[in-house]
């Protein structure tokens, strides 16, 4: 099995030659020391932990999973306890964390790329410390001063993970009717009573504390998602020094058998009159969840991304090295028996569809995360204003298009394997297993693909959609003529007219029959997915070519010409194939009695 | 988790509607007796086999798996022994073979049915019986009397086992680099030594012998897949009286750990001066296996078939049963909390592409069984003939269509059950890991694509196509102006004339450059498939307009129509897209630098 390899040029060519990382960063008042060179020193010394530290426990973890015992603790894999001690001790936890409560303060595009190098070497573990940011970030926005001084500090060193409740038996994305009840003890705090289910990293053995955030209903709540409080709910209860102290009625009562992920533990917690405290505005729990939720979506992004990485430089590595067959060009190794599979059209085509589906997941989630930082950095209300509307289009594409994606991507890497993919040693099948929960977590990519066409297109009036249009039309206007994409860019502005003429043709059928937009969602994901992609790799060939006028790294940047054409060629035509499907009524997909299927 | 249910009407709509399987097979002589009622007989035989026996040691079967003991024997899962037995004293094991040799003489097209159910239902225990069938035509195709006397009654019974022993270490989809040896005993006897992997059913403890058929060069063949014999070699060595005798020198030394198939042991194994018996002439042994071969791909076909049909039952039955959300069309279950997920548009969606990829395959594979009865039987040489040519080319289609739409099906069927559907007990996910070898084993999708394009396309100058193109375009002289598919026959017929284009375009410049067909051939392969479905889809939706008309059965004939409806509208415009792609030159595949990858 090959070692993970940190794909450090081609970051930095996201970093620094697409998004000008320095300078917008720099814009930041919080940001300003943050240069070049920093970026790049993180960026390595993450690229080794992730393949020295994370990357040779992966398989173990996967092969050994969780262990419950009977007093509900939970023993993880072999080396990943000391491995999250290795984490903590480099300071990692809260790289992009407020600096008033034990963050680092660095910017929110960094934190993502190294969460890629992670996920992309040990997807069950990084869940663990990704969970624990998420907690984090949801205290330090909705969290009393109290309350962000008792946990934040704890979380950002990593002495305590976090979790996020929300799941029940019967309540999964219909959060509405959820059932765990908060009944109020008098002195401020909560008796918190229910079942959640499918809590990632619920319980392990890192850390001598979880702060689980759990959502669950007043006495007095209206019925629905209006009716939805948060609480903090520690598993132990600090003491007055702020440090464990005794057990709160919270118990993992079951581990989960899954497909995949079996490093992590996803856990059935049992609240038994646990004692908890309010965050936020009682009935608000869902909107305080949703700061959590939001961030979490682009980590899913970010995890399908990663593990997409991980396993094409699996398939890729074994293209070269596994001799079959001969070229149909003819040979290529002539003193071998055969030639390396590489040689193979069908099989380059596998690898290349995965290359140009990670680096342009790159491109987008690397983009998407710099806007955060300018939404909650920038010194301009306007800037930060358009950042947020950017971004709350751009997160259930980078949820879902990553994701699914990432499904593409690990499934080709088996194939690239044949029938030593099916096998577990060889370690690529485990980053399909692993990737498979991606497009159901954190809302399924169905409910990503309303969300994007309902909430962020239709109910805005298209706002969001012309502010994303815009900016990729001042590209094209821009840089639609040069050489470099001439012959990518008319596609790629007709696919931009297409979608915001399908946006006006749905909210027109959505009035006649709100079952249209269910219908059309997915498809028109996958559409908004491509035009996205079409705008970064035209951005990307634009400045490869430059770079290769100006004589730097010819290797490098004529490989990414060479990606960006195969991606025109071969992948961003889907769009049109969507774009047609997402035209058709909802009538045959409505049609069918229940009885029938 | 739901049982199994039988889809036996939708299965003799297929054969007695579609086929007119009496007539046809009626006019073998074989099959002069096998009328409808027998079929349907057997069918629901089978059907209660695969319900009651199979489906409950299913999940057993992929938690268990088998276990490897020092002397190289295989305990298989509970029950999987018992139920063998009983498919043996059932008198299931050789339906389709020849009586003459153990078998009962049915049709291809009735054993193929129940192989459905059987793959639907316990995928890893129904290879044990489907390597046994490849093992047995392959005797009684290649064999010798002498071999066919000893080996061909105890494998129709049953008593005894097959396997196909091909793959090595070095040499997988490439057999003319494999190096097991066969040295000649002097007796007529051979004595192999080499090493196998990935042996399907290569031991287990449900008989006292297996066959192995091997794959292996004499001392003076030739280099490539032009020295390659093919050997006989029983595990343990027949006596006089015809009944297992002293063990050979081959033996199990390893069982691969697998993504699913749990429960089937893929075994190493080692053959240490084995004795063996040529099969055929010698090195014609790629030639004699391709026999066992083309049987088994149709066969791998049936399997994707299978376990799509198997998860999409669940699929559907979850989807009936999960509240969650109401329909965007107003509430469809008042007096519950929340509507049954199925009437979400989303979710309809996925479960009408898996019930339209199902009954699709289900058409084409039957189809094409039964052009395996006509070949095998049919009194007239021409009819034998021209079956056999659309067979070959029908081969690679359903094992590359039929497999990838099952990972297609397999993966929404998990999606339709949301978080629950990534845990083990929901039992849909060990569908989609056992589905997974399916694009892999007995050739890849790539090799079959390659197959279809480059051997039975370009290397015969279109003839085959032409064939199929023809029983397409006959159809559609005589009923394109039918009403039920009036809307879909123009669409059907367009990419009917687009595929003979894009063969005569793909021919012109596989001649400039001989990397045009590998990098085309999957793209090529789809739009075959969907020119398949189309055609049989049409077919469908005449005949249950037809039924509609004369009042049959309205509940079934409307959904077939639906369906019918929504793959033309949701389904088949994929073709488009693959033709588009399959027009694009092989540049941008090659001309990235290996080491750029």
């Amino acid at each position: 099995m090959s070692q993970y390899q940190a794909p450090l040029k081609d970051m930095q060519f996201v970093l620094h030659k697409m998004l000008n990382s320095e300078q917008v960063l720099q814009q930041m008042p919080a940001f300003d020391v943050v240069d070049a060179e920093t970026i790049d020193s993180i960026l390595d010394e993450a690229g080794k932990f992730a393949s020295n530290v994370l990357d040779p426990i992966n398989a173990i973890g996967d092969e050994q999973g969780c262990k419950l015992s009977a007093d509900g603790a939970v023993k993880t894999p072999d080396g990943f306890k000391e491995a999250y001690q290795q984490f903590v001790e480099g300071g990692w936890p809260a790289l992009s964390g407020d600096p008033e409560y034990g963050g680092q303060g660095l910017p929110s595009t960094l934190q993502i790329a190294v969460n890629e190098m992670i996920y992309a070497t040990n997807q069950a573990w990084g869940m663990y410390a990704g969970l624990t940011r998420g907690a984090y970030e949801c205290l330090l926005r909705c969290g009393s001063d109290e309350q962000k001084a008792l946990y934040l500090p704890k979380l950002g060193e990593g002495s305590w993970t976090g979790t996020m409740c929300l799941t029940e038996p019967q309540a999964g994305t219909d959060l509405g009717i959820l059932r765990t009840k908060a009944d109020p003890n008098g002195d401020g705090s909560y008796s918190l009573s229910g079942t959640k289910i499918f809590i990632s990293a619920g319980e392990h053995d890192f850390t001598d504390n979880i702060i689980h955030l759990v959502l669950a209903r007043l006495p007095d709540a209206p019925a629905g998602t209006r009716g939805i409080s948060l609480f903090v709910v520690p598993r132990n209860l600090p003491k007055e020094d702020g440090t464990a102290g005794e057990r709160n009625a919270v118990k993992c009562t079951a581990l989960e058998h899954k497909m995949g992920i079996h490093g992590n533990a996803t856990c059935v917690i049992n609240l038994d009159g646990a004692k908890g405290w309010l965050v936020g505005e009682p009935n608000r729990g869902l909107q305080a969840m949703f700061v959590m939720m939001n961030e979490a979506r682009l980590g899913v992004g970010l995890e399908g991304l990663g593990l997409a990485a991980g396993a094409y430089q699996k398939a890729a590595a074994y293209a070269k090295d596994r001799l079959q067959g001969r070229s149909p060009t003819g040979p290529k190794a002539e003193g071998k028996p055969a030639d390396p599979i590489i040689h193979h059209p069908d099989v380059r085509k596998m690898l290349l569809t995965q290359k140009a589906y990670v680096e342009g997941g790159r491109m987008l989630a690397f983009w998407t995360a710099q806007l955060a930082d300018v939404h909650h950095g920038h010194p301009e209300a306007d800037e930060r204003a358009r950042a947020l509307k950017l971004i709350e289009f751009l997160t259930p594409v980078v949820k879902a298009f990553l994701t699914d994606n990432g499904m593409i991507c690990t499934n080709l890497a088996i194939q690239c394997l044949g029938g030593h993919g099916y096998i577990r040693e060889s370690g690529v099948e485990q980053y399909f297993r692993d990737v498979r929960i991606k497009p159901i977590y954190e809302g399924t990519n169905g409910v990503q693909s309303m969300d994007l066409l309902g909430r962020k297109v239709l109910m805005d009036g298209g706002e969001r959609l012309q502010m994303v249009g815009g900016v990729i039309e001042g590209f094209l206007k821009q840089h639609g003529s040069n050489p470099a994409i001439a012959a990518y860019a008319p596609a790629l502005a007709k696919v931009l007219q297409q979608l915001g003429g399908l946006a006006q043709e749905l909210g027109q059928r959505a009035k006649e029959n709100p079952a249209e937009v269910g219908a059309a969602a997915t498809d028109f994901l996958r559409v908004t997915g491509h035009a996205l992609f079409g705008y970064l790799w035209c951005q990307a060939a634009v400045i490869a070519q430059a770079e290769l006028d100006a004589g730097n790294d010819p290797e490098f940047h004529t490989a990414k010409l060479q990606t960006a054409r195969f991606y025109f060629e071969r992948l961003f035509p889907e769009a049109q194939l969507h774009l047609k499907l997402a035209q058709v009524s909802a009538e045959s997909v409505m049609a069918l009695e229940e009885a029938a299927f």
